[in-house]
Formats: structure tokens, sequence, C-alpha cells
């Protein structure tokens, strides 16, 4: 579409929707909308569309590893508002000349990362198109107290992230030099973890409520567009800005080789590089040390503190040499 | 999709689907899934796909009455529950060409339907591909006590419609044949109703919830397949059989016109074709004048007794010469 970026068009239907209602705790603006009341129990929904060539290659894609993933990306918006994905709604576009087996193998990933989550699908629609085009729908669950949003970052508190950065987008632009080049990627076994991290990445459904029910925590969501992108969402929704460092940002030692053999800035590849799945929350002042210490010892899961929530606005990034530059919004956009 | 049926398909994802859990009340099956409790709240959810050209042609479908339709499409089915719809979610496939104008036209329509329900639209998705593919997914409520499933109906109980059937049908052959003949609809102005039958279908919202509440119905779903396949869900959803009657099913009288420009049998357009979004509902014996003189009273509407729940299964049709044919699932496939 012509000069309509994925945000304005999104700002377009946000400036149709005027309406309020006391169920609706949260509409467009968050990983999930969040529906229902206290006393009645509150649900999330999120709804992700994935369109062949755009979103995945079935050249390098398992039928499988698709279909988890398809899963996978949306259960990530569950876990970045603390909450339990429970049903699905599948709704496929199918291309005339798409195999039985490979739609078989597709939904054999699907139901395996639902079951690991005791996940159901309960309904959807299948229609016949010429280009496959996958939406999933996840509604999760989650005590009203323990959902994050977005917007409840304040000045002073700790930026963290889950895991490492990059590893996605460095493991997707090996599998396109190596559909360029007609090389295969098996070949580079040392880079396995970032191939991996692009085919199946895990959403952070334990960790998430882990987070979300800790009371340390004041905002969260998953970063799906890069740091850039998504620490600027929380920016904006809190009303503050950011500085991270670049020092602190944690990623998986192989990106170097990864980046220079791929002519890539290994530092565009953490920040602004899509589909790390990893989540991105703000801790209160003096809450850092207890919450680091819980989720080694409980989940055995480290964190990575990667800045400061500040006044302002807009994400700020420190570099190695102190000097300092804005990169707000920097991030993918699917 | 070569030699796998959307009936196959559901079939194949169904056969994946055995979990249950205590607040999943109606899983796939229903024109909606069921979930929540009785004392948190039960909540509907559906969702309807529409690919350009697959189910809509821009040539004769404006914007702003396409955008309506996406919504009516998914009203109906909350209708057919007996619910009343509450939220939206947007989940938009654009191809690089599509006209930011026809999106603002296109949403305008959405938001004009979900403005006279009172609806909100709370979340989505918009990724580009190479063909404009549209999915809705709506939330809907209604007291537990009613909600409407298909497997409800008994042997003995009459089967209605809410209204004429074949409508939609007539009216998108007639779109198809004038754009096959480069001929423009606007003067068949005899025929109007039956255009916009296509064009702007009515879900039947307030009369889904009447009929739902009124504790003489035993089975419900909405019409978008033709009544040979939708009454074929009851009867298998049941474990009945049926027999409709050829002379009780309602149809605009300018249909016989139609049918016979287009070369159609119009009992094909009546019992076959898709789309035209009525109630098909089954009431128990005996409360059939109390309902039907309610509904004149309350809500000024007419609805047509067209046949009887039997034992058996399937669905026969008996003519008007008195001759028999079944016509199980004989209806529109999209």
């Amino acid at each position: 579409m012509t000069s309509l970026s994925e945000r304005a068009l999104i700002n377009l239907i946000r400036g149709t929707t005027v309406a309020a209602a006391p169920d609706l705790i949260k509409g467009i603006g968050d990983d999930c909308a969040v529906f229902g009341t206290a006393a009645t129990g509150q649900w999330l929904i999120t709804t992700d569309t994935l369109v062949d060539l755009v979103h995945f290659d079935r050249a390098w894609h398992s039928p499988e590893l698709l279909g988890r993933k398809c899963i996978a990306v949306n259960f990530s918006d569950i876990a970045a508002m603390g909450g339990r994905p429970r049903f699905v709604m599948l709704a496929l576009c199918l291309p005339p000349d798409l195999e039985e087996v490979w739609l078989q193998g597709w939904l054999s990933g699907v139901t395996a990362l639902l079951a690991e989550y005791g996940c159901i699908i309960i309904g959807g629609d299948t229609v016949r198109g010429r280009e496959l085009v996958i939406t999933v729908t996840v509604l999760g669950e989650a005590p009203p107290e323990q959902i994050m949003y977005r917007a409840g970052a304040a000045a002073g508190d700790s930026i963290y992230v889950s895991g490492p950065l990059g590893s996605a987008a460095a493991g997707l632009a090996l599998f396109q030099k190596a559909k360029l080049e007609g090389t295969d990627p098996v070949q580079w076994s040392q880079w396995q973890d970032l191939l991996n991290a692009h085919l199946n990445p895990l959403p952070a459904v334990k960790l998430g409520q882990f987070l979300g029910s800790s009371g340390c925590v004041s905002s969260m969501q998953d970063i799906s567009d890069g740091l850039a992108t998504d620490l600027a969402h929380i920016c904006l929704a809190s009303g503050t800005g950011s500085v991270i460092y670049e020092q602190q940002l944690p990623s998986l030692s192989v990106i170097d080789s990864a980046a220079l053999f791929l002519q890539k800035e290994k530092l565009d590849l953490v920040l602004k590089g899509g589909e790390d799945y990893q989540l991105l929350f703000t801790v209160h002042p003096g809450r850092e040390a207890e919450l680091e210490a819980r989720l080694l010892t409980e989940l055995n899961h480290r964190i990575y503190h990667v800045g400061t929530i500040t006044t302002g606005h807009g994400v700020i990034l420190e570099k190695s040499d102190s000097s300092r530059c804005d990169i707000t919004f920097q991030g993918y956009e699917h």
C-alpha cells in the first residue's frame, strides 16, 4: 500500500475507535487487548498474520517449525502481558497448489506447541486464495493484578531484556544469503543457534507470568520489531524517555562472526533486527537485585539490565565510546 | 488445495484437538466457540476470512459496503448463537497497489456498522501481501442460558427460517453476469433487492437474541452456505434428520424473473446459494404459534415454517409434486 505505513494505518483505525466500554480494559496499543472485569476474570486477545514470502519462506522453513512459530509469535504477545495462553483460532487462506502433506506437517507443528502449553484450537476459518496467509488469534488469561502494560514505566526504572538480541535477525539474513547464493546453510553449524532463533522462537510464557506476578515490574512488552522500536513503544505509552547502553546489550557470541560474514553491523542486528521474541520490561528502582536473584533461583533464568527509563521521550543509545544517538522507532517494520 | 475440501480440513484440525477445559463450553463445530464459565460470564468468538476475487469483487462492491459486509458476516455468527457482538479484531493483508482512499472507505463502512451495534475495534494486525485478505474476529457475549447451539434439535421440532432465501445468491449471479457481459447492473432496478442482499447483508442480531431468550428454540445457526448445507449441520450435530417442503420455502417474488434471466433454477438459488445470513432454527413442538405471535408483536418480524425435524439423518426435500430427494450438504462451499 503506497505511502501508508503500518503505524499510520493503526492510527487511522485507532482514530475511528472512540467508543469505550466498562469491560474493555485495554484496546489498541498494547501487545494484547484486555477485556472482562476484575470480578469475572480478564481475558487477553492477540492476533498475528503471516504471509508467504513476506514473513516466512518455505524454501528453508519446514512446515512443522513454521506451525510452531505461527503459534509462538502470538504466545509471545500473551507472555508480554503476563498471561497464560488458553485458546486458539486459526484463519487460513490456502493457495490451490499447497500440498496436503505440507498442511499436515504445519498442523502437527501447531498442535505440538499447543500441547506443550495445554492450549486448544477452538475455531477458525479456511478459505482459498492465491497465496498462503496464516492468521492466528490467541486468547489468554491472567489475574488482573498480574497483567503488565506498556504504560507503566517511570523515570528511574531499570530496563531489562530477557535474553540475547539479534539472533533471529542474523539467522534470517543467513538464510536469505544462502538462498541467494544457492548455498546449503546446513554447513554453517557454527551459526546453528542463530538459524534456530529464526526458525523456532521460544515464547517466554513462564517468564512473563513470573514477571507479571513479581511485584517488581512496571511495564512489559515483547521484542518483535527490535529493541529500538519496542522500547520506543513503552516510552511513548508511559510518557518517558530511555537510555540504553551498547556495552550492556546481550547477544550470542557467534553473532560477531555472522555479522562479519553477512557484512552487517552487529549493533543493527541487535537493536533493529526483528523477531527476537524476548521480553522487554522495566523494573521499579531498588528491586533489581531481588528480581534477578529470584529469577536465578526459581526459574534458573538470567536477565539483562540494558538501560534506564528517563524523563523526556524516545530511545537514546549510549555507545561504547560514550557518544549518544537517538534510535527511537528505528526497528524492523514487518 | 488439491483434493482437500474445507470440511476435510476442519476434520483434520478437529482430529488434532482432543484436549478439553472446564471453561471451554464449545470448541470447533458451531457458529461460534463459547468460553468462560456460567459464574463469570460466557463469551462467544468467531472469525471469517474474505479474499479478494474469491469472496468479493471490488469491481462492483464499494469499499463502504464491503466494510459493512466483512463485519456483518461475523455478527451473523454471533446472532446465530443468541449473542450480542462486543469487540472486533481486524487482520488485514494489504497488496501494495491498494489505495489509501479505498482503505479509508472500507474502514468507514466497518466503523458505521460497529457504531450501530455499539461495538469496538480492540486490536488486530496489518501486513503486506500480494492480494487483499481480510480476517475479522468478533467477540460476543450472551447469558449462558440464552446461547443456542446446533445440537439441540429433536424429532418433531419445527424448522424455521428468518426471511427469504436465495436473494444474495441471485444478486451475486447478476453481478457476475453483468461483469462478464460488460453490462451496468444499475439498469436492473427490478432486481435491486437481490443486488442489495449480496452487497449489504443485514445480520439478524436482535432477532437472534430474542430467539435465544424465547424458551421456544431448540437449535439455531445462520444460513451462510445455503439451507441444504446449514440444515445438514444442525441434523448432524443433533443426531436427527429433517424434511423441508418446497412450497413453504420463502423467497422474494423478483427471484423468479432473475432466475429465468440467469438461466438458473430458482430452487437451487433458494436451497444451495450461500450468503443469505438469515437465521435457521428449530422450535419445540407446540410452541410455534406462541413464538410467531410474539415475534410479530414485539419485533414486527415474520418467520417462515419450512419443515420438520425427523428421526434418521440428513436433509430431505419434499417437492411440490410430493416427490422426495436427499439434498444433505448440497449447499455452497466457499
